[in-house]
């Protein structure tokens, strides 16, 4: 048997063509959400069937509603190994606004700063790098001798769009992927020197709302004053969401929130959290959240309202006098706790309906509802993942929170009373879902170095 | 000298070439707002020119920071004839949303309907439709023996972005266009059977305000909750514009704004308008404006405030999780009365700026300026339209005031002490800045008419 040595040092001979590899991956456009984009998601996820076979996978695609599921399986040299799933996704946010982008999105390059060469393209950490430090570690055990567990790998293509095809899909194939633990590489290190593993994620409810008032855009010189302006209606919706402190005014909201356990709160204030220069760094310096809060509780264990985009009326440049027939937004929700998804859309609902005149009409559209989740932080795969961690770093992971959301964790916890391990090598200043967005090589390169440990460290 | 009556069946015998003329100048998307058709815009100014040219007027450009001007020149047969200027505009509104036109909105065409035949194209009735109805009499007094009045034209470029470059123009060329009365043809009849003499034009003041807060787009689940959403703060800003009986909040707003004249308020009643009707035929039912105020108030004598645009985040389909780093909106105000339109955009800047947290910046942008404007309903010129337009249809017109604002009506007052005479043969159903917007034939031909009996009654 190879030792945990000739892994790593396999992984660091592979860095260029491994490099190549994800380039060809990050110069595929697969965002879920433009239904332009529809073949490129197709394309990606057959570049990995492609891959996982190349890597000794009995790889494919399963066919949803939606973007298809790839799938593979591949067995452990040794009989009794334990079985690991790995989840990742290979689909990724729209790029715009383009304009700010130095160069071409899903044109990938290594540009290098002071503090070393990172990974520039849309997906690069969220989350094409990612799933494939996972790959490279594969590559390498099956290069030196063989994979030390049992390995099933998931592949989602709409994690961006709030996973709609998933409950469908976990009832027709979830036991093919029943496993002894998940893996799931979507999350963040600490920071750059420390690495991550994250126990508490947020849900999600995006909501679309959509108000209609005259039956087609007007002249607002002629009937500005008498006809109701959907805009106005929509502003005053969305700006009670709040209250003067911060926090969410729906009826019900923060039913099933609870306080953070000392314990973890404990653990979270010995992180030493620079609230300052985490504003400072996206240019901003005081906390809009709800007030008497940490910025860490904000973005970690509360729950949220965002409004994510607005649009109605003329938009162009210049100025055109139009009273318009609609306004719409869109509102998404992080949850925490127990609160209920079902819930919140439906008081979402009940709210804008409560606020409307006479004249103007609500249309809604769903698109996303995920309860928040909580890994426990006693399991043997943590204890076994911490030590791994420990041993690439030369420091202990942090026990951290994160504010976004992974619905397919919930899922496998309630449909396959599986954990979850969430442990991934992005930095917070990697600017996932913005222009610019970048992965570190050096992330890319620890990353699957660390995989390799892990994955020893369960087999042993 | 021909008589009326000769000059009356020689626009009804040049109809169809009329036609065709019209549609030739409505073919060119001439719409001033879109850089993209800047071209177009000086298309259609030499279009003019040339027809101009053809109907015996010393015709050409005057340049000016915009779109150019278009200026004319014709001498009456006889030499102390009373002297007219003619204003309308070329330029038109964007015919976005596109989608919603049944066929494209610049290819013109004549539809067929139960109450007659409909000339269908944006700028059909704003305003092309309504300056070629001048064209088409001049014409048909030059081919049965001359032009009864001295009569200069004036057709402006920029009439729908607030005509940025009138002061300019004025300051430069006023002198040239001086004349004894102004005719302007952008106005409406009070119904189908009954003409019009517009008395009352509400100002316009049109803003755009810009709020930016972090540095760039963030990815709302790792942010949401501690970075500021500059749309929640827009929203705010804007639901604050309007208290709950639909009064403008702004402080000073209703500074010059005085009660209706008991004498103009009663012939306003006589016009028995119906409200309901009114709304019903944009699909609502209850007045939006300011509670207690009739409709006709709402649109013609009380003030308004209307958002006309608003934009911030991710606005294509699906959903995206980000949370944006900017939102703007447009936001316009129709002025009465002694209304300051420098005043007011400073009210609205100020008010913005008062509901700004410490992250977030505005910046503004003024897209046009101008004062309200009441016309003397007492002058000859109006004594003796009312009498020829009576003449036309079998019946005395209404007066009436718009809500609409023609900035270049209160500039010739103001700066060459003219008066205007507010015809126009616009319909309240003709979807002027709407999709679809038309112009009845019968409007184009009694149009062309009316204005033949205007100027032999003022010249006589």
């Amino acid at each position: 048997m190879p030792t945990i040595d000739d892994v790593l040092a396999k992984i660091d001979a592979n860095q260029d063509r491994a490099l190549d590899r994800l380039f060809a991956l990050l110069a595929i456009p697969s965002v879920s959400t433009d239904p332009a984009h529809a073949k490129d998601c197709l394309r990606a996820a057959d570049w990995l069937v492609k891959e996982l076979q190349a890597l000794g996978f009995d790889a494919g695609l399963r066919d949803t509603d939606g973007k298809p599921m790839v799938i593979g399986h591949a067995k452990a040299t040794r009989r009794d190994a334990p079985h690991v799933l790995f989840y990742g996704h290979y689909d990724v946010q729209p790029p715009e606004p383009l304009e700010l982008w130095q160069k071409p999105p899903f044109e990938p390059r290594l540009a290098e700063t002071p503090t070393g060469p990172r990974i520039v393209a849309r997906g690069a950490c969220d989350d094409k790098g990612q799933l494939m430090t996972f790959l490279e570690a594969c590559r390498a055990f099956r290069e030196t001798g063989g994979l030390p567990c049992d390995i099933s790998v998931l592949f989602e293509g709409e994690e961006e769009i709030g996973s709609p095809s998933l409950p469908a899909f976990m009832a027709k194939n979830g036991r093919e992927l029943k496993a002894d633990v998940m893996l799931v590489c979507d999350t963040g290190m600490w920071d750059r020197a420390t690495p991550a593993i994250t126990t508490m994620l947020r849900g999600l409810v995006f909501e679309e709302v959509i108000l209609r008032g005259a039956n087609r855009d007007l002249h607002s010189g002629l009937y500005g004053g008498a006809a109701i302006n959907p805009i106005r209606v929509l502003s005053r919706v969305l700006s009670e969401l709040h209250d003067e402190n911060g926090a969410v005014t729906l009826p019900g909201f923060y039913d099933g929130v609870e306080e953070l356990p000392e314990e973890i709160a404990a653990q979270w204030r010995e992180l030493d959290f620079n609230e300052e220069k985490f504003l400072d760094e996206v240019g901003l310096s005081v906390p809009a959240g709800e007030k008497g809060r940490s910025v860490l509780e904000m973005i970690w264990s509360r729950p949220t309202c965002e409004i994510n985009g607005i649009v109605g009326g003329y938009i162009g440049a210049g100025s055109k006098t139009v009273l318009p027939a609609q306004a719409s937004a869109k509102v998404s929700f992080r949850l925490v706790g127990r609160q209920s998804p079902e819930k919140i859309s439906q008081s979402f609902r009940n709210f804008v309906k409560a606020r409307l005149p006479a004249d103007v009409k609500a249309e809604y559209i769903s698109h996303a509802s995920s309860p928040a989740i909580a890994v426990s932080t006693k399991s043997e795969a943590l204890r076994r993942a911490r030590r791994a961690l420990e041993g690439e770093w030369g420091k202990p992971p942090a026990l951290i929170g994160s504010g976004g959301s992974i619905p397919i964790v919930g899922a496998f916890k309630r449909e396959l009373n599986m954990d979850a391990l969430l442990v991934g090598f992005a930095l917070p200043d990697d600017a996932a879902h913005s222009p610019n967005e970048k992965y570190e090589l050096s992330s890319f390169r620890k990353g699957a170095r660390s995989w390799a440990r892990i994955l020893t460290a369960i087999a042993s």
